[in-house]
């Protein structure tokens, strides 16, 4: 595969959760890409040349040695997956493959995504950047606190969300209850098996929070 | 991969997006897996014994030869096509792989969520099922709108979302333009390349509405 398009530049921001998925990624395949870290509050992700450039304003948003471009976290680390394929994040089998994506996306939907329209609908740091609806927060807390048992729930019957071994399907765990906490939520003191797993995790150093430079 | 687990029951509802992208995914790749079809107004995806067995009550839940099962649609899709992988709908290179699920993800992201958001919080059919806020419904509409504009400029630049030929992102477009309709809004006059898209799949077996069979 060395014929394959490789990754020049990755326009990212490491302090957002999404960049942070891609980035755990990476130190855990051993993959460096050059980084180009943009900050948020100044809407560089809306500019116009970067929109014309990669389709969205998402990110983390990657270019590609033939010119083309990539974005949305998982398709990122799909494509990396296939072009780096050890250490094995995201399956080695039919089954393996579809277990390790059942739980991306149990964590996406049901974790993520009402964290985030908790967060972007309560969240002061977010009201100059979006109309805020106080109903779209709090409508979201109670699918966030069912997330949470699903994850435990699973925890107590399996030592990583996947199976028997770390995946990617643990690094957007780990990040996904990492960034709740914006949301004022925690994970609730009886989610035992959830508690020990985020600890048995929390030195690794993937999973370690961005720094940015001092100024 | 004849020792893999291999699929036995599909629980599903086939008039529903999610269970439908499913089976046109199955009809591409020319599997059948025996069905099991359930009603949603009665609400059997919630009872304790199936959330037990399938740990959400996410349709299509899938179970598996060896006792275990598989949900959320994406998911299941990634281990029949490792299973079965001719023909190739999901990636055959790293960066199709990447590609494709790219195009997955912003239809799923940009479209099928903010037209499942609308449909769940304004629809009549829905109000006996949840909760509904009408911001929640009509705050929607503009990403919805938006979506609807990335997948335009993708269709003015290529023949098919993820490049020359006809993935799992087609599919997963093509329905949840179809599911958009339950919002009334409509792909606009305008994007003639979305148009002109759907109707080149509208003969498509594996895009045909499912009908149930008469009581």
């Amino acid at each position: 595969m060395t014929d394959a398009p490789q990754p020049v530049r990755l326009v990212t921001c490491s302090t957002a959760p999404n960049p942070r998925r891609v980035n755990a990624f990476l130190i855990e395949k051993g993959v460096e890409i050059p980084k180009e870290e943009i900050d948020l509050a100044t809407r560089a992700h809306y500019d116009p040349a970067h929109l014309d450039k990669f389709g969205t304003h998402h990110l983390p948003a990657l270019e590609l040695s033939d010119g083309s471009t990539l974005t949305e976290t998982m398709a990122i680390c799909r494509y990396l997956e296939a072009l780096h394929p050890e250490p094995n994040l995201m399956g080695a089998t039919p089954l393996e493959l579809g277990r390790i994506d059942q739980w991306n996306r149990r964590v996406e939907f049901m974790i993520m995504l009402p964290a985030a329209y908790v967060f972007r609908h309560s969240h002061p740091a977010m009201a100059t950047l979006e109309v805020q609806e106080p109903v779209m927060s709090e409508w979201h807390r109670r699918p966030l606190a069912k997330g949470l048992e699903v994850v435990e729930a699973r925890l107590r019957a399996s030592p990583f969300l996947a199976g028997d071994r770390f995946t990617m399907a643990d690094i957007n765990a780990y990040i996904a209850l990492d960034f709740m906490r914006v949301t004022k939520t925690r994970v609730p003191e009886d989610h035992t098996a959830t508690l020990a797993w985020q600890a048995s995790l929390a030195d690794r150093p993937s999973l370690q929070r961005y720094v940015p430079p001092a100024a």
